[in-house]
Parts: C-alpha cells; structure tokens; sequence
C-alpha cells in the first residue's frame, strides 16, 4: 500500500474518513500537526504558560504529553497523576506514566487518593455509586485535577480528551437536550472563578484509533490493563454504537463536531444571552472546601460523594 | 405473549423503546391515541379546517388518512395524490389510493404530471437530476402539494412525515450544521406568505414499524411496488443506519427527537432572533410562478428544476 504523503510503500494507517492511507512516519508527523493546529485555532497556550498535564497510563495522555512536550519544548509542564488506589491497575499505570515521564523528560507529580485523603475509588463499591464507579471517579478526577493544578501555581490543565470521548459526550448531551453540558463541551474552558483552572484537550482532532497508533508507534509506555470498573460502561457501550455510525458514514464524527462547533454552539451560547459557563450556570464557593461549584449554598459534587464515604465509616 | 394493556394471550407487537408487548388490537388503539395526542399539542387541527391530505399509496399516508378520517369524522378531508408518471409505479400507487378513498368516505384529487404539466419524474433522469432523482422528485411534491392545496381553497395539508424520517431529517441538519433547515423541521409549519399553506405531521410519533403495523392491521390498500429511483436513495440508508443506533439504544428516536423540540430548537430559534421561519430565510414571489420562494429574485426550486426539461426539449 502506498503512502499518499510521501509515496513510499509501506502506508499500513487508512484514515477512512478522508480517504488517506500513510505510512507510520507520514501518521505521525499528520496527527503532530494536527494538534498543533488545533492548539493554534483555540489559542490553547500562550508563552508565559505553566501548564499540568493530566495523565493516567493511557494511550490519551500519553499521545498529549509526548506530542506537547515535544512541539513546545519551552513550555513548563509538570505530568500529574492521581493514584486512585485501584488494586493491580494504579501501580501498572502508575509505572507506565513513570517510564513516560522519564522519556520526555518532565517532572511528574503523584497525588495518592489514599494518603491524602484517605480512600480509594473502590470503596465507593459500597456506596450508591457502586454501580456507577466511573461516574464517582469521573467527579473524583475533575475536582482534584483543578485543585492540584491549582495548588502547584499552574496556568491551566491540559487533558487527553480525544474526538471520539467528545462526539459521545456531545451526541449524549443532545439525546438528553442538556444544553447545560453541551455549552461546557468546549475544546477550552477558560477560568470562570479565582480557582477554576482553564482546561485545554488539544487531542480533540483524533480519534480513539489515531491516537493508540501514535502511542504504539512512537512506542510510548501505556497501560495493559483494563480498570476493573470500566469494563462496558456505558461511555464505552455508546463509544461502540458511534463507531457503527462511523463504519457506514465515515466522516460521521468529523462532520458531527465541526457542524456543531460552527453552527450549532454559537447559537446555543447566543440563545443563552452571551454569558459565559460559569454566569449561565452560575458559579459559587463550595461551603465545606472552598473551591468552585455549580450548587448554590451545598457542598461541592466531590464533597458530596466523599461525605459518602465518611458517613458509612 | 401476554398484552400489557388487556392482558389477552395474543401479543405480537414488541414495542423495545417502551418495553411494551401489545396484541394487535390494543396496539392500533395506542397509535390512534398518540396520533390525536400530537393533533391536540401541537394544536394541528381546528373546527374550521378543510384539509387535504397527501397520499402515496404507501403505508404512512394510509395509516395517516384512515387515522384522520375515522378521529376527526367531522372536519373535511380530501385526499391528494400526485400521479408522477413512474412506469408501473405510479399506477400501483394510484389504485392503492382509490381504494383508500373508498374505505374511508373521503373524496380523491388526482393531479397528473404528464396531464397538468407534460412531464413525468423519469423525464429527470437525463438531466444533473439523474443521480439525485429522489431530489427532484421531492421538490415537485412538495411544490405540488403546496399548490394544489391552494389552488383547492383548503385550509391546510397534512403529510405522513413519520418520527423516522424527521430524525433522519434532524440528525442530518445536526451533521451537516443546517441551522435554517433544522427550524424548519417542525411538526407544524404555519402560513409564512400567502401562497404558503400551513403543513401538519400528525405522524411524528409513529415509526416506520408501528406505520406499516398499523397499516396491515387495518388491512389498508398499500402499495407493494418500491419506486425503482428510491433503491438505495441517502434517505434510506441514513435511516438503516440510525435503526442500528435503535437497536443499541432502544429510546434512541424518542429520545432525541423530543430533547430536540424541547430544549435545543427553543434555543435555536431564540438565537435567530424570534423571527418566524419566513422571516429567517426571507421569503419571496417566485417571478415565474408567482408561488412564494426562499429565493430572492430568482425562479423558485420548482421552476429551476422543470426548465431544465424544458431546454433539453
């Protein structure tokens, strides 16, 4: 098969939504620039920028730091990760993000869940979040993620949501008519309160697919491992039906983004009188840890689901 | 299979997005319900009204003029069907409808495109029309019935648009970021001009399936020919393709279309400033037909596309 870039004849990437076979070297340098291009479009980081980069073991974030780290080498970034007490599965990812840390060579900051604050996911088997652990960790994650970068000084979070992780997200938020989601569905969020970090996902233009062949060719460290709690959850589950989409459309989750990004949005954020996410929503302090919420005059999402935890020890 | 409604032993209709297994008879009931339920919200008929409606011969127009014709016994109905002089077809069709109009009582307009205009739809194959025959066909219907409609002095047509093709038609104007089309994909569409006669879709709340249910079970006339330019037409594939995404996701069409009208559309049209659909797109007398157009200064779609068989002529 020949690459379309480059003419050699070893392309073994097809990207069917345009059409392009490549091969490894040519996918590359194409899912490289398309990162930056989308870094530019946003304007996702500017020169005085102190970023953290979010990461779990996994291809996503492995893809983002390799790429960030390498395209804006004067850039500071400090890898964060949070160990989140997951038997087998944190100590396998939290190798795979040492190893990662070393190649790129940038620091890396580990927060354990259990030193700091005492619990791990899974004791919220026993919660009524046991059957939805993801959802639990999800808040988990989002709340610490800002608090660290925040803490350390940091100028903003990136993390490695990619186009298929966003599609389900947006496609969902339409099937469930929440505009309060979609408008926060953005490629950046900026800062919408003194500690509410600006969160960039420059990984938004590739697929799930692109970016576990970029991390398997750059032969990046990444996890083995599937967490014991995510198997078939239903983010998982609706990915698959997307992808049946795409099988028969292939430009399905390209079009679907672009449309909604170009058209749909602005009228939406219109339609909700130009206010910004945190005016629309509105946005206050958390009575019990300080740091921003949705909720007016309750603790926090995290504090919430934590007090969870408290209550039954 | 025991009926949930009446809980007789002859079930056979499995209804997945509401988990509802129903005997014939029970079912038929429950459609003619929804059907009167969407006339009353939407508020798509008033005593006053002498509506046409448009039939095909195929199974959505059927269950739509007998569901009509039996709810509304008092409120004048005719039926309109446009002879598109498809070989074998066409014909097909219009026994299918002369039937229908003796079943139900209700007077039959015929309108022959050969007769009236001297063209037929296969006179579309040879021009930039012959790959996109639906296309044309589409807009001589809409067109026609339009027209005929005012022509006829009635208050208002009614089409057996079904909840599928509306969200094909949506989830396509979502994809393609067609915000004008997206507001003109309602259930009702008032008088914008004139010439411009409101349309109701009492149909929206039946699928493909409950349509051609309903229409057996009735043992309506239907047609058993498939039009030999549909094969394989965008529309019909785009529809297998969201009946995957059902059957992963049994409440996926309710669900979306009713998250639609509900809280995106609002805000949609919100953001166009409140204006009424005419007043969005701008709406214009067509300079050769007089029929009202979105085209400003320019022959309407209809007069476009019929003067391309006339210059090949």
């Amino acid at each position: 098969m020949k690459c379309k870039k480059c003419g050699a004849n070893d392309a073994e990437v097809y990207l069917a939504y345009s059409n392009l076979k490549l091969c490894p070297e040519c996918f590359m340098l194409l899912a490289e620039r398309k990162v930056r291009n989308t870094i530019e479009t946003y304007k996702m980081l500017s020169k005085n920028d102190n970023i953290g980069i979010a990461v779990s073991g996994g291809k996503d974030s492995a893809t983002l730091a390799y790429i960030l780290s390498r395209s804006f080498e004067k850039i500071p970034m400090t890898l964060i990760y949070i160990d989140l007490g997951i038997p087998d599965y944190s100590q396998h990812c939290l190798e795979k993000v040492k190893e990662l840390s070393k190649i790129i060579d940038r620091d890396l900051i580990v927060y354990s869940l259990e030193k700091e604050l005492g619990f791990r996911i899974p004791d919220f088997k026993s919660t009524i979040y046991g059957r939805k652990m993801c959802s639990a960790c999800g808040t988990v994650k989002r709340y610490l993620f800002n608090k660290i970068t925040y803490d350390l000084g940091l100028t903003k979070i990136a993390t490695g949501h990619n186009l298929d992780d966003t599609v389900e997200a947006i496609f969902n938020s339409y099937m469930e008519g929440n505009v309060g989601a979609l408008v926060r569905l953005k490629p950046v969020l900026p800062k919408t309160h003194p500690k509410m970090m600006p969160k960039i996902k420059p990984l938004i233009c590739l697929t799930d697919m692109e970016c576990l062949l970029y991390a398997t060719y750059r032969n990046l460290p990444i996890r083995m491992l599937e967490c014991q709690f995510a198997k078939r959850s239903r983010t998982i589950r609706r990915k698959e039906v997307l992808n049946l989409l795409a099988d028969k459309i292939p430009s399905f989750k390209h079009t679907f983004i672009s449309s909604h990004y170009r058209r749909i949005l602005p009228l939406l954020e219109k339609a909700l009188g130009g206010q910004s996410v945190g005016d629309e929503m509105g946005i206050f302090d958390c009575p019990v840890c300080g740091m921003p919420t949705s909720l007016r005059s309750m603790p926090c999402h995290f504090c919430k689901i934590v007090s969870l935890l408290k209550r039954k020890a």
